[in-house]
């Protein structure tokens, strides 16, 4: 056995594909966000423009979170020292989990230390709970959730991106007496659409079936409350499950799940991936709390992200850029490539001080490689006038088709 | 399907078994630990002492963690806003995982959001790189490399805690072309017991396997620099990947691989525990950098750790409690009923304030339920003196047996 060999191949495929991931060295600036930092180089830092973070709404930089992380860094110290069940329970921990079950109208939720176990150890306990449990699962769904359904060993159906029909299909064939859990996304962080979350829980009602919504890219951003889409449509009580994170729009760090109280308790009482980890820094569970609260009675935020997600949108349209037909604040561009997709976020970065990350397999299918821009409340016009500007060159450059 | 019978059947065996977990709300006094604040009861915070953290050196409320944290925090916010691979890759994390490689003498060391996360994601992932990869593990591995040995899907095999006969009499019954890793702990965390780490390396050699090390519960405990056993006994280089965490005696939170560079890529290429999740926030990375410099040149703490280890387990031992034998830091009573366990951790916070969490299964065996002790630097001898007083009340009142 030739280990080396093997762990080099693993690699070159790789390099082949071209979709080996360099990581780009950068610092935000905190409070000038969508100025940063960036080590690529040498020769010191160079300032860039960040195009692709998922701190939406810069909560991450609000002077509300940093007052409370730094009152809590004083108050308690750095970490909380053991798992929830061993010395790891805060009092920030259960004022947060409170506070997120109001914003989801649930009885009760559960921190994890990220959204990627929050849904690994939720889905595969609960289908290892409920004995002969069928999963249905869109095919676009995170892979932290296609991990936790693979986990679980049990029998799984896939149905078609949003597809209702396709949906309905499946679970008329399946066995009427077996347990049944429906797993989605309400935003689709790649492509920007949305899940027809009504029509999927009336489809639950019919065949008695359990939902499960990932809601990592709504929470804070849709929604009266920031509650998500399930807040927005007004469905909220319809879904079984509404997993979240706090590490997008909340712009810390942190995963939960909401829902019923019996189910909060077996998740909390069986899922390895809760039990058995150190819980969260009560640092980061107070921050995540003063970000929740503030975006339950601001909308200000929000609106002025959907607006600049709008601007760049249609700038990006009129310019003849290929972008997506996006419902939401996500705003892809298709080139589908990942060599050239990575060549243009490296001309972008190199010559134009702009940091967008390319995206490609395993992150989307292949064929579909993109540049996803998330513009935030501080993306002004004029930036977005430079982008498009920049985009528009390289794309001739590169001889790539733009639109009449 | 009734699925709420499903689910209060599931929450009725734990209280029948009498190992229902209840969480006791706490919080820590930054600078003046193990006091802590406990609200438990209705009537406000009630002050308390702890003797069950895995801040084992209290590095958690260092100065020089507090002050590197607050200093992130105000440098570029609360969160990193993105994946290692979008936006989410700091200059805090870049060297982090060189200084985790320097401490452990490896090429490179790879930042997952938790211990937990690191073991999980490593352990499926390089034994699903390798094409009829056996894994031989230690029947008292952690749950977290349980988890990573299963969600592999590969073949394994648990050899008796320790038993370096029983390891090699199932090397050599396998395959010897098949590729190997052996998976085990270096310190225990539940009895307090070592890995003989070179002998098992030693039938790695004769066996060509790979061997992956859980230093959990050694990094910064063991060793002139901290670096755990493997530092202490000088083996480091002779194991393939050694695995720890953030959140114990470095005092913050996360978790790390470090291992050849080679190895360390083929994890961050392909794990999706490690792809798939917004990073660790940089906060928390530049505290744990605080400390595990600061523990690489201190022996301060350790040595004094190990001193209140040593008068605790002397103390224990003289009045006759069943401390059992441990050759490190911890400091277990063995109990071995889960509701007696229960009720002598209810008697200590209740009328003594003293907070010590009953240990049950799962994270124990069944009929080894104990008390798990961990003095650090700042539990003095009086405050040792009061615990074993009230223990021997106890111990009495409950009718248990003491030693002669
Ligand atoms: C849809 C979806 N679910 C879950 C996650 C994981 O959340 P976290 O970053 O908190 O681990 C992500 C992204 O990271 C995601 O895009
Ligand atoms: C042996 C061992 N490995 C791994 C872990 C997980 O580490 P973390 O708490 O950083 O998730 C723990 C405890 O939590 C542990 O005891």
């Amino acid at each position: 056995m030739d280990y080396q060999r093997v762990f080099s191949k693993a690699i070159e495929r790789l390099h082949e594909e071209g979709r080996y991931r360099v990581f780009i060295d950068i610092l935000r600036n905190k409070g000038a966000y969508p100025n940063a930092r960036c080590f690529a180089g040498h020769n010191g830092p160079k300032p860039i423009t960040v195009w692709c973070s998922n701190d939406y709404l810069s909560m991450g930089q609000h002077p509300k979170v940093i007052e409370a992380m730094e009152e809590a860094l004083h108050d308690v110290g750095a970490g909380s020292g053991g798992t929830r069940n061993i010395g790891g329970n805060t009092h920030y921990h259960i004022e947060l989990e409170s506070e997120l079950a109001d914003l989801h109208g649930k009885e009760g939720a559960l921190l994890f230390t990220s959204g990627y176990i929050s849904n690994e150890a939720t889905l595969s306990t609960l289908a290892r709970i409920l004995p002969g449990c069928i999963v249905f699962s869109d095919e676009l769904n995170h892979a932290s959730m296609i991990a936790g359904i693979r986990n679980a060993g049990c029998e799984k159906h896939v149905w078609r991106h949003n597809d209702l029909a396709h949906l309905e299909e499946l679970l008329a064939a399946a066995d009427p007496e077996a347990p049944k859990l429906i797993a989605f996304e309400s935003v689709y962080s790649m492509d920007g659409d949305v899940a027809p979350i009504a029509d999927i829980c009336d489809l639950a009602d019919k065949y008695n079936a359990l939902t499960y919504c990932d809601e990592v890219h709504a929470v804070g951003m849709y929604g009266p409350r920031g509650g998500g889409i399930t807040d927005r449509d007004n469905v909220a009580d319809r879904v079984t499950i509404i997993e979240g994170t706090l590490a997008k729009a909340i712009g810390v760090m942190g995963g939960y799940v909401a829902a019923d109280q019996m189910i909060v308790d077996v998740i909390r009482s069986y899922a390895p991936g809760f039990i058995f980890t150190t819980s969260l820094s009560p640092v980061l569970v107070a921050g995540a709390l003063a970000s929740v609260k503030h975006l339950k009675s601001s909308s200000e935020e929000r609106d002025a992200q959907q607006a600049s997600a709008q601007t760049l949108k249609a700038m990006f349209a009129e310019a003849g850029l290929p972008v997506m037909d996006s419902t939401t604040h996500i705003v892809p561009l298709i080139v589908a490539d990942p060599v050239k997709t990575k060549r243009i976020s490296d001309i972008l970065l190199a010559e134009y001080g702009v940091y967008v990350q390319p995206i490609n397999y395993p992150t989307v299918p292949r064929g579909t490689e993109r540049l996803r821009f998330t513009p935030g409340p501080t993306h002004n016009e004029a930036m977005m006038r430079e982008l498009t500007d920049a985009l528009v060159e390289i794309w001739s450059r590169m001889e790539l088709r733009l639109a009449a």
